[in-house]
């Protein structure tokens, strides 16, 4: 008998599986730590909105019956509040299937997909998947390098991902720069905005959605997973030209967003105050850790996003280990080459204070 | 520019989305019908389970954390009752997305995926995705043809989809066949058994998780949407190698099962009064269904699942609309080349009532 190896497609053969932010249940098993706060993963520590928790009990009675899986009222929502039409939007168990849905959809074998590194892990594995290849471009100061990635393009490209605010780092590309790219980049070339901190973004931000009504080939993603709170339910999202969200739903699973997540994602549109809530909390949180870490002498990337990325110095892995035994979980990025940085997602008062009273202790400051 | 059609992935371009059983909300808005039952895809009709409903509420305060990629108290659930390892298991957002995660890592372009038809539509759709190339072998009294399989196999089969009991007939094939199958089929082959209706099966049913445990290439699919009634909370499971689930980890979405549905599903495998009770409604409207359709002289297909194959000899889809109207979803089955039948899920007493006399009243009875 073949060995198991044997049987699968060569190209899957070294992806290593996405190495998610440890789950505090995995924490308090493994450790024996009672008390664990989790600034790992860029949730809202807000918790998911009221009108969301509210909208998610009513929906609970009918989990026997699937999920509409045209998500009709939440296009609706969206729709409305986007300015675009329902068809101009794709749904997804998260926008990590829309990125899946985006490679299967588009991407032949050896066709190349241009991405910024560090960058987020998820673009290469759909790659991978697809067999298209890879191109990383470096970071420029922590920022995505647009003139590096156009020079990158060549005939072969037919995936462009901009993660706009990025991940791990949290810095924005802004208008300007934007708007120059798109005019370089060749038109058969799709170019995938990746918003998913977008709410948390400000200055001088581009407004990506208007690409595809000019007819552009762009496919902006957005989420509930950040600031509406909803990542442990799955829903994220594609705004595109209608004929390309046509495309894309028939390779989409028929069922990909379950019951729960489209009422929870209606009704957290509908709360504001949430949102606002949460957009302070998060400028206040960065305030009170950039002075932290200014008194500490470390530095960090400024952050469009509810994360920062700081250097400390040495082993992230190190330190992130040791925070876990004070019942900290942030998250090592040696996997984005980044061994020395740590990425801390900016929390509640009491949360972010108590981190850096463990990274205190943990450096030894 | 390029048309949108000139970008895509050619193997795509002719898959059809999946169509679903419509949802009660369509009808409402559609047809401005205020009461409708659905019978159209084999959901239960009693509901979740009330301990998954308590579980749910218990979970909806965490939804703004990611869910635990690793599903860990719910493999560690499922392994306890299945007798396997957890590292043997693989859970999906529905066995939806076992099906496509199967297909991403084991299927090379070119290679033949063996199916019967009609069958689930499903297995078509991961199989065009992944350039596998889709062998068709007809049913036999509406039943899977298992010598009729073997006989397709080539040296280019990497996968077998074993549908039991079969949707859209209801049918199985039991123990000995399978036995005969297995002892038949080239050891390098995947046979994947698709059991989501495994519970509601009797007689002779074969138990085909011990193949793996042989050392078989064997993947059986079981999940939460049928009779545990978790349908619009996706959850699905595989059971293999662990070898084999190592694999599909490297491709599997991170965060793919939500975290509602991990404590729902946790929950629902506790409830065996739910479960017993769901059987015993099943079984009593079977016996119902029969002798209505008896009485009207339609034939049908003795089912070993919750839903009917039922041949109205008459357009499936005209009588489809008009039950509509009535207030009743049922599934016409003509995209399964079955266009004189109707596939009618089993549901509480009240509704298989009201459907028989809808039915009489359509078909002038």
């Amino acid at each position: 008998m073949k060995n198991i190896r044997d049987l699968i497609r060569p190209n899957i053969a070294n992806i290593l599986p996405y190495p998610p932010g440890k789950p505090i249940e995995d924490v308090k098993r493994e450790l024996g730590v009672k008390e664990v706060i989790k600034m790992a993963s860029n949730e809202n520590a807000l918790g998911p909105s009221p009108k969301a928790v509210k909208a998610m009990k009513d929906a609970l009675a009918g989990v026997n019956l699937y999920p509409d899986g045209n998500s009709y009222y939440l296009k609706q929502k969206l729709a409305e509040k986007l300015g675009v039409a329902m068809e101009e939007i794709i749904v997804g168990n998260g926008t990590d299937e829309v990125i899946r849905i985006i490679t299967e959809t588009f991407l032949n074998p050896g066709e190349e997909v241009v991405v910024a590194w560090p960058g987020f892990v998820i673009y290469s594995i759909a790659t991978n998947v697809m067999s298209g290849s890879l191109k990383r471009t470096p970071l420029k100061n922590y920022t995505h390098d647009l003139e590096a990635m156009l020079n990158a393009v060549t005939d072969k490209t037919k995936l462009v991902f901009i993660a706009n605010p990025n991940n791990p780092t949290g810095t924005m590309v802004d208008k300007d720069e934007v708007e120059m790219f798109m005019k370089k980049i060749p038109e058969d070339i799709i170019v995938v905005f990746d918003e998913a901190y977008y709410e948390y973004a400000n200055g001088n931000f581009p407004q990506t959605i208007r690409y595809a009504k000019e007819g552009k080939n762009t496919i902006v993603l957005r989420t509930f997973s950040k600031i509406y709170g909803l990542a442990g339910l799955r829903v994220g999202y594609g705004i595109a030209q209608k004929e390309m969200v046509t495309e894309m739903n028939r390779i989409r699973q028929p069922f990909n967003v379950n019951r729960v997540a489209q009422s929870a994602a209606i009704a957290a549109l509908d709360d504001k105050e949430h949102v606002e809530k949460s957009i302070v909390m998060n400028e206040e949180g960065k305030k009170y850790l950039y002075k932290e870490f200014d008194a500490m002498g470390l530095e960090y990337v400024r952050t469009s996003a509810n994360f920062i990325l700081v250097d400390i110095k040495r082993s992230g892995k190190e330190i992130y280990e040791k925070l876990l035994k004070e019942g900290v979980i942030v998250r090592p990025v040696d996997n984005y080459d980044l061994p020395n940085f740590l990425r801390v997602t900016i929390c509640k008062p009491s949360e972010n204070k108590k981190f850096i009273g463990s990274l205190k202790k943990v450096l030894g400051k």
